[in-house]
């Protein structure tokens, strides 16, 4: 995609990044006018603590400190009430990424009950494909995790949950060509970007996609012709790995309960990346966040729902379904 | 596809048929040999009550009566612990589909609060494409919406919840060319189908797809070789309506509960339809049900999940967003 030149560029160093927290009366890293094109530099949702040598252990020895935040800007003239649109422009990686998930005792993820050790693992980012175990190569369509307006509470907010202001959304198709709308909550809209994913699957189940600093580059226009309540976004996806169909494997969860049914669907897609694929269920659980896709088939057959997660066998080397 | 001359027909004649209830001790309609190619003529969910003159009150006048399910299917020699492999290897719908939704006194579908009047649409179906209002036309990717399996308990059992042993599971991706196992829970496995879909939106929010009569043509296979908890399958989509790329408008609901961020994500899309591509809320509902996407972007930051719709532009006559 052919990119124009950013009006302006907003480094990670440390006096444009806010970590862990939203709070509408920062600082404005940038002042910028409506439609002003800006390049955020933005760490890994690490903070950058994690290079090519870490171990999970070293994941152990880590306190996380929030997300490092890239911003926030403040859009000339942006009121409470407007929509703040995010064309993103351009994504780019820089060959490192990371993904882990963390025990029982720390209680994130969609699993923290499965696994009684930390996991880790660090990732080669060749271009377009990420390069996994076993020969494993994952397409790489890089997305920011969090786009977001400042809240209109007062005070700090956490960066972890997603609001209507969006944040931590984890939207993967938020590829580069693709434009965020967000309900503006406070003056100067005061949008930040960050938690960027070099791929991740619809989910994220294991609490991380593949976790990698990355440049963005948005243009920043604020939409008085529109009213919101939640995010909305146009994206051209993809919508599948490689953007065309392919042999997808599914595990489906049946529960009363759609939290219930997407761990059963979960639980039974690391049962069968371990059984049929060779992988460890850590390996398997890190790969389903990454690349693992989860939908809702039916939300109206009461009272049991159906969610299934869809594997695409084209990561795997040679011949695709082992059946 | 090329398809193979069936073995085995199953004509939808009353003998064929059982009307909303699962029974392991029905009657086979038929017993075959593991391997065995099947065509079954399936009814519309609606049990051919609708035709081309049909209306909205048509719907309140008629009692649904539960699915009517082709079957059932004895395998000779599936035991409870094996697994029957459904190869579906060919779905032809007859030109006829029917979609709608019940007001909000009958409490079903995804929004029944938000409708005081029930809905209904007589779809001609095109070959490929179901002719919808404004010149809308979905494309048309027939699929069974209910494989299942005999339960293991004795007894009737509805058919409008899916089940580990299937049922109304509504995986629109279960196309022709797609694999679905299922866990035998009873003798002979007992299979049936039914509730065929022209087309499905992921999540059938209004409680019906394109409800369409049709004929399905599956090789049945035990598989002693394999143990599964669940339902699970293969498939090669398509996962966009045309099995590529395409742009789509997209809403995002963010709630703390998986069932409120859904409904948010699709009370946006209707909003969006209404507003900005001129339907009538009750036609944008029977839309996402037939052709919006439900995806869970992520289920993990605490405490707010992410569910978006997902519509796809190319539905519409002439350009693509509005915007």
């Amino acid at each position: 995609m052919a990119t124009e030149p950013p009006d302006y560029r907003l480094s990670d160093d440390d006096e444009n990044v806010n970590l862990g927290v939203w709070n509408k009366d920062f600082e404005p890293a940038l002042s910028v006018e409506s439609g002003a094109v800006v390049e955020f530099e933005c760490r890994d949702a690490a903070n950058g603590k994690f290079d090519t040598q870490s171990t999970p252990e070293d994941l152990m020895a880590t306190s996380f400190e929030g997300h490092p935040l890239t911003g926030p800007v403040r859009i000339e003239g942006a009121e409470p009430g407007d929509v703040l649109e995010v064309e993103l422009l351009d994504l780019r990686h820089k060959g490192f990424g990371v993904s882990y998930f963390y025990p029982e005792s720390a209680g994130k993820g969609l699993l923290p009950a499965d696994f009684d050790d930390p996991g880790l693992y660090i990732w080669d980012l060749d271009g377009d494909v990420g390069h996994f175990v076993n020969g494993i190569e994952v397409p790489l369509h890089p997305f920011p995790g969090i786009v977001g307006v400042a809240p209109a509470e007062s005070g700090d907010h956490s960066t972890t949950p997603p609001r209507r202001a969006g944040g931590n959304l984890d939207i993967k198709h938020l590829t580069a060509g693709s434009t965020l709308y967000l309900p503006v909550e406070a003056a100067g809209a005061m949008v930040s970007i960050g938690d960027c994913h070099a791929a991740q699957g619809d989910g994220e189940v294991c609490v991380t996609g593949i976790e990698a600093p990355m440049d963005v580059t948005a243009r920043l226009s604020v939409r008085s012709d529109m009213d919101i309540d939640q995010p909305r976004f146009e994206t051209t996806g993809p919508f599948s790995p490689t953007g065309a169909d392919e042999p997808m494997y599914g595990t489906t969860g049946v529960a009363d309960d759609l939290m219930d049914a997407t761990k059963l669907a979960v639980r039974q897609m690391i049962d069968h990346l371990h059984e049929e694929r060779g992988l460890a269920r850590s390996e398997a659980y890190l790969l389903c966040s990454a690349a693992v896709d989860l939908k809702l088939n039916q939300v109206v057959n009461q009272p049991n729902w159906t969610v299934s997660a869809y594997l695409p066998e084209s990561l795997f080397p040679g011949e695709g379904a082992p059946e």
